[in-house]
């Protein structure tokens, strides 16, 4: 019945042309959009080694698949050397075909074979080379069974996407052979050619297969010198790894195996080829519960074996790896399904209101890969997994970036694994262990330097300003002769009340201390914390933001009796705000004048009252909206609190670790703290740790001779080695011009990140009342009134939605967008999406003018 | 000048004397201490397969040692098959003699030989064997140079521990041929021959060396099955990687780096034989900055070159290696001398007295393994490292046990590092992605089982209970009608004071929110925090505990004249204690009465007051000093409270996942919360995770049409996948018996750790006043009185330094002291610490009745 159509026909016309199409459409160079749909099983053959049986299993699986019912298998080689005497997509082909005509299932085949590049080399050893054709590939078809008619066959396309002639590592062939491919090229190649080839085209009915097997070992390199496991991670497709059944060859399944998992991948079976050695005992009890083992029987050494009885003796063993194969994909789509119906059934997401969440606008966040997330959506009845740019940072934490050959989320993990395998973790007090130490050092050189001798450790930003408020206070009280004895001892007296010095939109963290030290808002009423009274002085701060284009300086209504005449307060550079010269200013007297009255008025209103701690968010306050306050104010508030002596504090939680554009805002602000507090970047944004750096004088002040003196305030995992090890290693990435390509030269300055002219046209939009561009930060406040302006405005939820469509996660403060990028996000990134974000909100505008409410 | 005195000779009688001597020491089957001597460069040479070279290199790096300047250099090969055709022991000492003849160095070299155990096959294969000997082994000496006399020369001592006849890897030929080693075994024959062979008592002056060389690739398994790589862990010596320069080479030279990387290995060169494909240019490139790369040349593929002209034309690359190596290791061990002072200088360690820590007794960690700390001590002017019991769980946290084969540690590490691959952290709020569903399902189904429906993530326990605080008002003001509008909406109104109803004793964490619910004590004075007001009504609970070898139930002053009559107060089992039977008795009458005339006598006094949650900590508080509530009176604590719509706070941050025995403290007390935090073990003790979890009622008091009515509490890592990766990992491990030997085949109770005999007699020494055991748990409460009570004593500090020199690291509360384990560390463990423990308090108890204080 099934008869012989077509056989290693050189490609026809037909497909020439439309090969050459193909090759025509234009490969961009950046890292394009990699929607991918996964509806279908859609695996890499990872190897052990190379020689291990890639092309086998790979070859074994297909004609499992395609000759027990009509169906399409699509099988990629993205990279092949040797070629054409080896081609692992043609023996693909004629392997299947030969067991197609053997096996004679009851419906046609249609097998073909494609090259689509190779290098010049590869190319002349084709047979029927032109010298002349700008595209040398190849093209072979083969018909089995079925005659011209629309008999439903199944269908095997093999790609060979990239080939050189010699058969070594592709690198290396690259530097001898040419043909050059970058890794983003290759990604869209590979993605381009998994949408190719007619198998989606076929009847939904039919079952898909797509399997890209990969070349040499899991960590060869590709062309560009990019290890295959990082060159494919942005598309994270479930592997199959195929283990090495020789001596040694447990050893190297094992790593291999491991080295998949540091990149993030899942690995549904381990096959391999059964060498004598049973190495699938030691695999299977090593790796027990946590990856199926598949043996295949030994290869015939005959080189002239055609290798049908082996095919034959393998069928069971492929069968079952199928079946296993279908199961992992059919579980994973399951649950990706599954996932928002049951969050929304468990969990409790903080700031949130579920009943304003909808199934349908809940993230299922299958991976990260840099700084995008990898996105399961449901369109058209497909599963895709689809990438959007975190733009909220995930809550302001992410480093990433995506740049291969040197991938910080990999190194990353790679440092978390070995932490993890070397400390787990230990106990800090009077101990010490090297992250905790060399992250203190590099805290110290960093963004303590200068100012700073001690690291404290806590958990997060919120932990870091309770300790920095209880350091603050031990000291005013000491250097104030509070609640002292004689000996400086110290005695338990709550007749005094401390107050902190703050400002109004400050916001430090949700535990009750923090909150206290910040001025009332949404955040802090009855409902939400019925022990919240706000225990500061809270002043209007001055502020700075582009609106129509320039830089405008606006006081608070405070000021407005007070504030110089002919100040000047348009600037066209933001530089002039920052410039120290101002605090010669009459602007600066008068800020100074505003500060002693303010302090004054304080204390006699509240004669047992003292400000015993100044506590601000240098240069911008996040949470309370994305603002900007005047750097001389804030350089003012701190020289009248250092002439009171009261001790001051800076929550860099934020604006810490390049966020502005500075390692600190303290640096940027141009004055030193005696406490600070940092989190949040600190650990390159994978988990959570922070710390509260401080003057020698402040810890002097907890000495003495009783453990009662000490600052009793720890939590359990204090400096736990993975939090050190992540910042250790993020705070030296993010600084190093060799891993920041965002770092000067000089090493002490980021450049600027937003296209400045594009933020000061998104400025002068008319749905925009300001906005601001520092560091890796670019925020927007939509122009709006009433109920629509503030933490729990909905204003801009359509717009957030369409930019989510879009790829841009993006997660307002009420009617504050803001943009967010990690310190090493190149600044093209960064401004594809402002120009999108920059689109919508001039659509928005519109039809927002025409009366969305 | 150097002559051949013997040549392959056959051991002497005296040699075989001390070697018989060696054997007959009797090896003990327990996981010994293993103080190892780091004082000389130790290296171990793996390989990233087998046959890759590690005895070339071996045997190059011992020649660079020993040719320039009389040294010693101790090689070991644990592990030989193919024995004694294959014998790399033997290889080097033939090379090396041959090679130092051709050199001639001007002094004279000893080159010893020597195989301890050999499988009978192995042994049968040698000349002479003798099948009436009990320990078949062989030595083999030759000397060069030198005369009879004591002129210094080198010493190269070549040890093979096991081998086996096949060549096959370790496990196999254990089945095969017999003499199964258990890992701890065969760890202790490592540990005492890296000490003996005479290495170190040569002159100090001398350069020392220590070289153990594996078998197959990182990860092939040793005699027990048990990998390599995971073998040798707890001795974590540095690394030398041999990489393979052959095609694939790549690959599995950077997953066998990161196979070792990923148990917490130092790796300080990689080593590769040129084969021709520049595999090192790739290495390189991928591997800079991390870890250096040594290419040699090309092997002669003539099996009968001598090597001789490659050992020279390699020369300068061993040299270079060497100099690499010593670097290494010199850097390692100034750092490790350097530590102590560095850390007394920049770190502010929580909870501690910085004026009562002198530099000596600060704790240099240099790893962890299990339950134990590998610490750095200098003893005798050697650096060693030796094993310590974290006996404080590292404050509660800790929960991997070192059983290999199943090494959770490992797997949490490859767990730690797939999971930052895979989504490093990602935005929480209105997201959903795996580790954080996986995770609220399993809290859910365990400690949550039957009464939570909603998982509230954040960092520590402390921010858990602020999370609990926030919805237990919020649920009592909706349950009251306080401050809730007619619409059931809120109004914010700050004239209600809102206490909590707790315990004397209590603590629930050191932010503020937390600090206010718990009673005052040592952690609360106005000068750790002037904020402190103590918002609740604390109780003086009854307590129970074991005292002269019975359990007591002890009732507060506030009790005595209304507790029942003839109440029996003394028991034998601490299971009737928790004899819900109990709930029946006058004494549960007595218990509720006492409660409600504690409330009503509140609201009285207090009119604008209202008791707004419960919070306790179940069964037992921990850092109010490790005291033991009796069940009976939380469970009427928490009667009462439902029958006043009191919402219901459980704080088990310390008592839950199995501290106590039981998976959460409430199974234990036979009731359910409203809201119960968790934190410290639920990652199994690897990185800080918080959940509070509730019931859908208190769930449902938030939604509404506004932002603001929602939770408005949460930090930057909210439900970090890493954290929800581990503590879903940890919560499956601690409660399957497959994996946690503890755990009773019905899986819902763990064993008793802690021999009760033991307890017992503890509990009547004259020194101690009280102990509590339950669970992972022995606390003994040293008898003392005045100031060397409570939690600033210092009165066990001489007894925690001898115990530390002992082993065991503690941190007693004050006069408190106890041992903590991991859910899954063996009973033998405990005891053996715990006899120990006792020993020791019963010498403490002599010599400080002799007066020291």
């Amino acid at each position: 019945m099934a008869s012989l159509l077509f056989r290693h026909r050189r490609s026809p016309a037909s497909s020439l042309h439309l090969l050459r199409l193909l090759l025509q459409r234009p490969i961009s160079s950046s890292s394009a959009s990699l929607d991918v749909d996964v509806s279908h099983p859609t695996y890499v053959v990872w190897g052990a080694n190379t020689g291990v049986g890639k092309t086998l299993v790979s070859a074994g699986l297909a004609f499992s698949v395609i000759s027990r019912s009509p169906s399409s298998f699509l099988y990629l080689k993205p990279l092949q050397t040797g070629f054409p005497i080896d081609s692992d997509s043609r023996f693909l082909v004629s392997k299947i075909t030969s067991l197609f005509r053997s096996a004679s299932p009851p419906f046609p085949l249609l097998a073909s074979h494609h090259a689509l590049r190779a290098s010049l080399p590869a190319a002349r050893a084709l047979p029927g080379f032109n010298e002349q054709s700008d595209s040398p590939c190849c093209y072979e078809e083969t018909k089995i069974g079925g005659g011209d008619g629309e008999e439903v066959g199944s269908r095997l396309v093999c790609k060979t996407l990239y080939a050189w002639n010699e058969p070594i590592s592709p690198h290396l062939a690259v530097e001898r052979e040419g043909m050059a491919i970058g890794d983003s090229d290759l990604r869209e190649m590979l993605h381009r050619c998994l949408g190719f080839g007619g198998v989606n085209d076929l009847g939904k009915e039919m079952s898909v297969w797509r399997v890209i097997e990969t070349a040499g070992g899991v960590a060869s390199p590709g062309p560009s010198g990019t290890l295959q496991c990082d060159l494919y991670r942005p598309l994270r497709f479930p592997a199959v790894l195929i283990g090495d059944g020789r001596l040694g060859g447990i050893s190297t399944t094992i790593s291999a195996y491991e080295c998949l998992k540091l990149r993030g991948y899942d690995v549904a079976a381990i096959v391999l080829v059964d060498q004598g050695l049973a190495n699938e005992a030691a695999l299977l009890s090593y790796l027990r519960n946590r990856v199926h083992v598949f043996v295949l029987p030994p290869i015939p050494h005959d080189p002239l074996d055609d290798l049908k009885d082996w095919f034959c003796e393998s069928g069971n063993v492929f069968d079952s790896l199928k079946e296993t194969m279908i199961l992992a994909h059919s579980k994973r789509i399951e649950r990706l399904q599954d996932m928002a119906r049951k969050a929304g059934d468990i969990f409790w997401w903080p700031f949130t209101q579920h009943q304003l969440v909808p199934l349908e606008t809940v993230t299922v966040i299958d991976s990260r890969c840099g700084e995008n997330f990898a996105v399961h959506k449901v369109c058209d009845k497909l599963d895709m997994i689809v990438p959007q740019f975190d733009a909220c940072a995930s809550w302001w934490t992410q480093g990433p970036d995506a740049t291969f050959q040197v991938f910080f989320q990999i190194e990353l993990a790679r440092e978390m694994g070995y932490s993890a395998a070397r400390y787990g973790h230990v106990m800090f007090p009077e101990n010490v262990y090297e992250p905790a130490l060399r992250c203190a050092e590099l805290l110290l050189e960093g963004v303590g330097e200068g100012w700073a001798s001690r690291a404290y450790y806590s958990d997060n930003g919120s932990t870091a300003v309770e300790i920095a408020l209880k350091m603050a206070f031990r000291k005013f009280s000491f250097d104030h002769g509070i609640a002292v004895d004689s000996d400086n001892g110290i005695v338990d007296d709550r007749c005094y009340d401390f107050k902190v010095l703050a400002l109004n939109g400050s916001y430090h963290g949700d535990t009750l201390g923090a909150m206290e030290a910040q001025a009332p808002s949404s955040y802090t009423s009855f409902h939400q914390q019925p022990w919240y009274s706000g225990r500061g002085l809270f002043l209007d701060p001055p502020m700075i933001f582009i609106s129509d284009g320039v830089w405008n300086l606006s006081f608070p209504d405070a000021f407005l009796s007070h504030q110089p005449k002919d100040e000047k307060i348009r600037f066209h550079l933001r530089d002039e705000l920052f410039c120290q010269t101002r605090d010669c200013s009459a602007l600066a007297k008068c800020y100074s004048a505003y500060i002693s009255r303010q302090l004054s008025q304080f204390s006699d209103n509240c004669p047992s009252t003292y400000i015993a701690a100044l506590i601000i968010e240098p240069v911008v306050q996040g949470a309370g909206g994305m603002q900007m306050i005047d750097p001389l104010f804030q350089r003012t508030l701190v020289s009248e609190c250092r002439a009171r002596r009261i001790p001051v504090i800076f929550d860099e939680v934020f604006t810490g670790f390049w966020r502005l554009g500075r390692e600190s805002a303290a640096e940027l602000l141009g004055c030193s703290p005696d406490v600070a507090c940092f989190a949040k970047l600190m650990t390159g944004g994978v988990l959570p740790l922070a710390v509260t750096l401080t003057t020698e004088a402040v810890f002097e002040v907890f000495k003495g001779g009783s453990k009662l003196m000490a600052l009793l305030h720890g939590h359990s995992y204090s400096a736990h080695a993975m939090g050190c090890t992540a910042a250790s290693k993020a705070i030296q990435w993010f600084k190093n011009p060799c891993t920041n390509i965002n770092i000067e030269p000089e090493g002490r300055k980021m450049k600027e990140l937003w296209d400045m002219q594009l933020v000061l046209q998104l400025s002068s939009l008319n749905g925009v009342s300001r906005v601001i561009a520092i560091g890796t930060l670019c925020a927007i406040e939509l122009r709006a009134s009433g109920s629509d302006v503030g933490y729990a405005s909905l204003y801009a939820s359509s717009l957030v939605q369409q930019l989510r469509k879009d790829g841009i996660y993006m997660r307002p403060l009420g009617n504050v967008l803001y943009l967010m990028c990690g310190p090493c996000t190149s600044p093209d990134i960064c401004n594809q999406h402002l120009r999108n974000v920059y689109q919508r909100i001039s659509e928005f505008k519109q039809s927002s003018g025409k009366g969305i409410r």
